[in-house]
């Protein structure tokens, strides 16, 4: 056994993308684990967009790896020494808290132990444990299986569907009988979306014609759409949502290399937050009608329940009070009375 | 009974704030009904925020009223003449079609009747069948009904408090035992929301103090905001919105009357579509893996699933590889090999 941990830490917070110079690679002693600890070796560390986040105040994250500490990475290890029962030596676990080194000490309730009636030899490759069968997986579906609420024959889009979250999402979109089309860069990944992966369609967002080319590839809008990216591709993707229709935002990596934050009210923050943000009209709620009118009736009339009117007469009074009502210069609700009798 | 009809027609599409120049009122002939149509003369108008984007194209409604056009809006009215037995003469209805005119006729199925045994002498005023109870009071009860999703003892937060939606809201939240916190204009409102409405808490948006008042009253921050503005009070609201919390869009009146989109891409649209949007972070869809990677396990293992595999080795590789999936230069699902034998 190795008697130096190989770790990368990071140097410096990067301006923009980082690179090989914001990190370090150091060897520090063998970490030791502690009560109800395990002792890790790492063998595959997944590398995510959102890692970004890490490196300073973004528009997202909001736990940091500062200068001087291991740079954070979700990990695939072996088991190599446990002092907790449930977690036995020589099993294969993946850690959110591994981190970029060669090997980790951890709580054994900060691991989880991955079935290894599914993953080994003969079985899936360990590797998928942090891709198509992992955590990325296991977010386009979650996107589908619970945000997205989907129905067979709706049209599906996703972006950087070239990437294992939205390869895996197009594909399981189609299992569930949506039409899927996929939004990525290269000609390559175009290729392999459509011809490998299996999409019913794929448009590059660097092509001149991306939007014209978005519209045609989905002839009857946009029901859902998994975000990865926003900017320009969100702006393309949303006048095409059809009514009713479900955006799942995963993320949003045209701003993770922004210093300033992009303007208007950041979507971002529906991602932080784990937000839902539904558009209401009211008009296709008019069966809740009788069930709220009987409750007004019985809360109004009981004195339990306040409103004001602002009353004005005659139709020419309309112009000066829905001038009033956009400025805020009316005081409660706004109303014309149009017959002298009323 | 009448022999002219009254009407207010759209003279001008207004830049900015709508007023008296941009209409006209003129008298008509009477309508005469065709069949299956009814006669209203119209005793009550609403005059609601949302009229504004029928004014000319704007960033949320798509129907319009062109100059030399009836008005729309929304009115209450007694049916004078009936060609369909399901409308009575004498009955009551509201229609979102009456427009701003003394009478119309129309189809029975554009009008409601309002039900006899609610409003009328000694029930409800008629004229509520147009405000708290009935289409804004609707408005109201379906954002926490429907879209909300509210637990009793959350905080919910609405704008526009002084108007009839938001006082309608906040009274309907505390029913449902919520603490309601309203946003209000002038003092004369926000005193009125606190102590006749019986809000937990008011704040002004005026205040130079807003942001700091807003989170002194949501101490616990804010679970569920129902928005009726946008602008800078969404933007003061959105830090404070707790994890797994909601918004529910039902106006936004800051941009009614800009005659430019404001910057980023526009919350509008998830009223206009009435969509739904959510921030997905996977971590708390973990009790999924067991059915997901036994799904993976059979889509995998039969060869009916596709996936690519980037694979850098070594630790020293990662710096690289993070900025590879932050331009999209990887191809599959990144990955470091960090033990050898992996």
């Amino acid at each position: 056994m190795a008697t130096l941990n190989q770790q990368l830490k990071v140097k410096a917070w990067p301006q923009g993308l980082p690179g090989p110079e914001h990190f370090e690679l150091v060897e520090a002693p063998m970490p030791t684990p502690g009560d109800a600890q395990v002792l890790i070796r790492n063998l595959w560390l997944s590398i995510d967009p959102y890692y970004r986040h890490s490196l300073g105040p973004r528009f997202v994250g909001t736990t940091f790896c500062r200068p001087g500490d291991v740079m954070m990475g979700v990990t695939l290890g072996e088991v190599v020494e446990s002092r907790d029962p449930a977690i036995p030596v020589g099993r294969h676990v993946v850690t959110l808290v591994g981190g970029m080194q060669t090997y980790t000490a951890l709580s054994a309730r900060d691991v989880r132990l991955i079935p290894a009636d599914i993953f080994g030899p003969g079985k899936l490759p360990l590797s998928t444990a942090l891709g198509v069968a992992g955590i990325p997986g296991l977010t386009a579906y979650s996107a589908l299986m619970v945000h997205a609420k989907t129905s067979p024959g709706e049209t599906f889009v996703v972006s950087s569907a070239g990437g294992c979250v939205g390869a895996t999402a197009g594909q399981l979109a189609r299992i569930l009988g949506l039409r899927a089309v996929g939004i990525a860069g290269s000609k390559e990944k175009v290729d392999w979306v459509v011809h490998k992966a299996g999409f019913d369609a794929c448009v590059s967002y660097k092509s001149p014609t991306f939007a014209a080319d978005l519209a045609a590839a989905c002839p009857n809008g946009i029901d859902v759409n998994m975000e990865h990216v926003g900017g320009e591709v969100l702006a393309t993707v949303l006048p095409l949502m059809t009514l009713n229709s479900r955006i799942v935002i995963s993320g949003l990596i045209d701003q993770y290399n922004r210093d300033v934050a992009p303007p208007g009210p950041n979507w971002g923050i529906i991602v932080q937050r784990q937000m839902t943000v539904s558009g209401l009209r009211v008009f296709k709620h008019f069966d809740l009608f009788p069930h709220f009118e009987r409750l007004m009736a019985e809360k109004i009339g009981s004195q339990n329940f306040a409103y004001e009117e602002d009353i004005k007469d005659g139709l020419e009074s309309a112009p000066m009070s829905l001038a009033n009502v956009l400025t805020g210069a009316n005081f409660g609700k706004s109303l014309i009375r149009v017959a002298a009798d009323a």
